[in-house]
């Protein structure tokens, strides 16, 4: 028998995410039978590959879902908002990484290692979790299973990949102008300060108590896939000159007692994550490290003595990979495979 | 009458916080009668500039200090080690930025904004702070007057210049075979791993709790120079692809409860720090903003839900100014002038 095949939209195919999530349907063999990689009008003819096919991108449309299993979004919340509720009309199951619905009460918002029961809920749409809290939530979950977060304090040190193809060439262009010993150029609409060789403390727009709406969702979306609203959390995010990965300096508050030597032998067997800790060898995970793979890293394991039940921890990984596509591939096959 | 004058030496001349001592003691008009400079034979015969002047640099030996009335030590703590008690037997005031000396009981560790008045209880030798110590306690020390610091959590992000020009050299020849598309040359010896658009999680070497001795001296500098053992802190020290100025994500409780209206109030009010922060125009320090001045940048000043009297702040500095070769010589001011 013919296994059973699928086939699959990919709303903002050009995207940075996009092109990770076509890449990764096909290293992964998901049973893809027709391809349709949808864009606006500017990528109207232009081809994407898929394997060794070349595809024709298609300018998304009313009309782009018809005879479409999975639609998979990537091309921000106001064109999910737009596009995903006819997507499901039209039959498919959505999938959406933009920050459309993931608070929708009504929307699950599924990371698989955590909460994959969640997808199959869904009523059309599946939301993909931002992909600061991604990360942050395959490491925490088996912690907060083991022995609860009270609380957490976390700093992150995101790369410009997690804002577009426009921010990668924001810090391309600033550090070739600054070692050309050139003033370097910033477009405020990308990036709202200068990024090469240096960093910004602001991630997305601020909201009226001085939190960015990044900030926010790491608050927000952590507490919606841990399924525990009680967790309290602080969170400042910072974008960093790094091409590729999100890194993260978690301090972490325990309800119940948990021995070091435990809280490693949790980590090391928990699903999507990489122990890379060891000191005497500068072994510690750092983005070139994270980037182009798909585990969540985590190092710099230590005992908190500053807190009762208190730990630090260094997490990183790929912010288009596990960050975005990776997952929303992984919810798919959790659904049909 | 004339002003007195003072003869000064510089050990470790030709370092990258050596070079802005001798800068910043011309700026300030510091009277120097005399400046020795004094390095490593390495540097013998070669000159530096002070204004108009061009002075030959010394080779540092036991007896570089004779008629020295302060010497300003920036070479190391082995340096220190030797040769600031050999300066003091030959009657000068040592004011040492390594940190061989800081956690002396017998000695001062100082930062004028803070505690002034310890220098005056010297033996000869005065310590200068650590980079990431110093800007921390020029904002945390009118906090703590006013309301109490319980505990803090701090996350930050280090420049390269911290570690000295042969870091700067790191990162600037990897970021240039990156843009050249070469593989980046990485000598371990100076930065344990890549720092060209990446981050190390890693700043000195491991203790055997798995924390970094830089970490470390943030908790016990910060006691030390805030006159309190009872803060619980918690600390995790990151190098950033950043040339000029250390930043650091602060997240503190409060014995006490304080208005947001009133924490900013203070910190406007406080000595040697300067508030930057309206997120409506995308105000908040950046390292660039502070590379260069004298100031301690605060930012992102946000009450914390997550814990009783919590706030966040993000403080930024030039660490080879304020977090090193400024700070001496304002404790030099506050001896002499």
């Amino acid at each position: 028998m013919a296994k059973k095949k699928y086939n699959v939209a990919v709303v903002g195919a050009t995207g940075m995410v996009g092109q990770v999530m076509v890449s990764i349907l096909k290293e992964r063999n998901f049973p893809v039978g027709i391809l349709r990689p949808l864009a606006s009008e500017r990528s109207a003819g232009k081809k994407i590959s898929f394997g060794k096919d070349s595809i024709s991108i298609d300018t998304l449309s009313a009309s782009s879902f018809k005879d479409i299993d999975i639609a998979l979004f990537s091309a921000g919340a106001s064109i999910s908002e737009k596009f995903a509720p006819i997507a499901v009309k039209a039959g498919a199951v959505v999938i959406d990484n933009s920050s459309a619905f993931r608070m929708d009460p009504g929307v699950p918002l599924v990371v698989p290692e955590v909460n994959p029961e969640k997808a199959r809920e869904h009523k059309g749409i599946i939301a993909n979790p931002n992909c600061s809290t991604i990360q942050l939530v395959v490491v925490l979950n088996p912690i907060h299973k083991a022995a609860g977060i009270g609380r957490f304090v976390i700093s992150t040190y995101q790369s410009v990949s997690g804002w577009g193809k426009e921010a990668v060439a924001e810090l391309d262009g600033q550090t070739r102008s600054i070692l050309n010993k050139k003033k370097p150029k910033v477009n405020k609409d990308i990036l709202p300060r200068q990024i090469a060789f240096n960093l910004i403390p602001q991630i997305d727009v601020f909201c009226e108590d001085g939190y960015t709406k990044e900030e926010k969702k790491v608050v927000n979306e952590t507490r919606k896939i841990l399924g525990d609203d009680t967790i309290k959390i602080s969170s400042t995010c910072v974008r960093v000159p790094v091409y590729m990965a999100h890194s993260e300096s978690v301090n972490i508050q325990l309800k119940r007692p948990l021995d070091i030597k435990r809280l490693k032998e949790i980590l090391s067997k928990a699903k999507g994550v990489k122990v890379m800790d060891e000191p005497s060898t500068s072994t510690y995970p750092t983005p070139i490290d994270a980037a182009g793979k798909d585990d969540v890293f985590v190092g710099r394991i230590r005992r908190d003595d500053s807190a009762e039940n208190g730990f630090n921890l260094w997490i990183v990984a790929d912010n288009l990979r596990k960050g975005a596509a990776l997952n929303a591939i992984q919810i798919a096959e959790s659904l049909f495979l």
